[in-house]
């Protein structure tokens, strides 16, 4: 017997931001793998069962899904944001390619999201209204040079940079090195803009220029985006700044 | 007296992948700004005023919704997928910017949305797993030889490349032009993802690899994702092979 492996995306916090699609896939679901603080937000039903694992492991929760998947049910896998952004999808197929044959067969369906960066830059204006890319900050799965050649490559390129995974207990000293490192490429005036859990009562939302920029501004929820060269500020009263970066790009 | 403007992100086409938050928007909205066919997704009541324009008059479209919306009024600027990423949320921006005072005291709200890359990747399954970029082919609104440097620039970094815009009538050559120089950078292997209208009844999806990518499989609606060196094809018998970027990336 072969059940149905569901990865599913719930957006950036705001339950207003779920997809109905995610919503039907929930209300479908017989059990559910994921981090305690997003399976927390689904509202379950008593007979929903909940299997919480913590953040950090991830390729064991993606082979108990798998595995719960091969003998049968409805089983779904939660993400925060979009699930195939430093997120679940990659860890679930990693453990299909080195996992049974029977993985394979698995009925896999992935569900997106709104991934934070597209929040955050809603709550901004339009700091990703030009070409851009999204890195880990984190280098648990990858050293840490090579995080700072992506860096020195996308900036020295115009890329609008999103930051996921910035900064955490174990990591403390990473982001305060890129703010570093991209001062020395980029304008001091380049926006910076830290933004938490956009749309829920402890939202978090703040613009600094890049030679103002600081760690401490940011925990492990905050996707830090970083503004090209061409990124502007319009100042409004009373109100929060707007960033956006031109569609039109120089020479 | 002063109207609200809100800019709607509709997702990447299925009504099932508009988030509620967006729908609930669309309801309240009074005066619809957008391209015709973004326009003809939303079911608008007879008494909500819809004003279509071309894909490429953003500029002026974007002065006339922050126009009605500074003369009062509910006023809605309506994107496919994220209005952020390449769409209208960057032209309204520059218009604030350029334009009168008045502007800058809107209430102005964006809504984000499921951007196309991520629906296509949830499609695949987690090409974007890790570090990636989005690049606009479109050479319209800045230089061949920019996106060219960029192209090349993420490419050696090791970033996965979504592209936006790869195609159109006027724009011919650009999307073969960018398979040849990453041919000169990526293995000839590293796989190629072509997706249009995912989850829609005219759905195309596609990979390849990058040695064989040709811009037929392309239009003006595709969104192509090209892998990096670490991206993976999980094949799996009578299905869609798995397309994935593993979380951690060498050296």
């Amino acid at each position: 017997m072969t059940g149905r492996l569901t990865i599913i995306g719930t957006g950036p916090g705001n339950p207003n931001q779920t997809t109905p699609q995610a919503l039907q896939a929930i209300a479908a679901g017989e059990v559910f793998f994921g981090y305690g603080p997003y399976l927390d937000r689904l509202n379950l039903r008593p007979e929903q069962q909940r299997i919480a694992s913590d953040n950090r492991q991830e390729i064991d929760r993606a082979r108990a899904a798998l595995d719960a998947a091969a003998r049968g049910g409805n089983v779904c896998v939660v993400s925060g944001g979009d699930p195939g952004v430093f997120a679940m999808a990659a860890a679930i197929c990693e453990a299909i390619e080195a996992g049974p044959e029977t993985w394979r067969r698995l009925d896999l369906v992935v569900l997106p999201g709104v991934t934070a960066m597209l929040a955050v830059a809603a709550r901004a204006g339009a700091p990703l209204g030009h070409d851009f890319c999204a890195i880990s900050l984190s280098d648990n799965l990858k050293p840490w040079e090579l995080i700072e050649r992506r860096l020195r490559a996308v900036a020295e390129a115009g890329l609008v940079i999103a930051l996921y995974n910035p900064i955490s207990r174990s990591r403390p000293w990473q982001l305060a090195t890129a703010f570093k490192l991209l001062r020395e490429i980029l304008p001091v005036t380049t926006p910076v803009i830290f933004g938490r859990a956009i749309g829920r009562p402890d939202e978090h939302f703040t613009v600094v220029p890049l030679g103002e920029a600081d760690q401490q501004a940011a925990d492990m929820a905050t996707c830090v985006i970083i503004g090209s060269a061409e990124t502007r500020v319009i100042e409004r009263d009373g109100m929060d700044p707007l960033v956006y970066s031109p569609r039109a790009a120089g020479p």
